[in-house]
């Protein structure tokens, strides 16, 4: 597999991050996130890692780097599903996303970008 | 990897499919899905193959088994995003998924499982 499926929801995008990431599964995704957020006026961009079980500075880059490629293209970037060794894996790599969103579950995830769109 | 995440997005959820199937992951993901169906008390299965490129009488098989499933718990599910070849293939291997319904997107699959909710 080389390339990550990316689901729409209206003005929402939902990528689940399941397989281990490698350098051109990376590159892939940003190019079709970046292309798909331009044709369907995406609004907001979903990561789900809720299968990742471990994390590395490598998928910690890939999230800062969607999330301010997206933000770059006028859409919030809502990262789901953060098992609780991951984020202790993050914060102990010194990755804190700062300035990337965070939320426990999917449809906390969708909730928070359905109310950052109400926002002016 | 040896289990498929299972997304919750109101009284549905969500399955995509990236990786090739093994017998193990695909009992995994009935007995987890199976288990989600009764705590959710879900309506709906989605399962996207936008992903799957090729597809076997395997895969078949365990798509007809997770809607037979779904079935006796009470919830619908819908197959989305399947590629045309696959569509091709799975017919042509006399697996035309009766009792299984499709939807093009993930979109149109929330759209009839939503309306399939209204119906008495």
């Amino acid at each position: 597999m080389d390339r990550i499926p990316i689901l729409q929801m209206g003005d929402l995008l939902l990528v689940t991050i399941q397989v281990d990431m490698h350098d051109q599964l990376a590159l892939n995704l940003q190019d079709d996130l970046s292309e798909r957020i331009r044709r369907t006026s995406a609004r907001g961009v979903l990561i789900d890692i809720s299968s990742l079980d471990i994390v590395d500075s490598f998928i910690g880059r890939m999230i800062a780097t969607i999330s301010a490629l997206s933000r770059v293209m006028d859409a919030t970037t809502v990262v789901v599903g953060m098992q609780p060794a991951v984020a202790i894996t993050l914060v102990e790599l010194g990755l804190d996303l700062s300035g990337v969103r965070t939320a426990l579950n999917v449809e906390r995830g969708m909730k928070l970008l359905r109310r950052s769109d109400e926002l002016p």
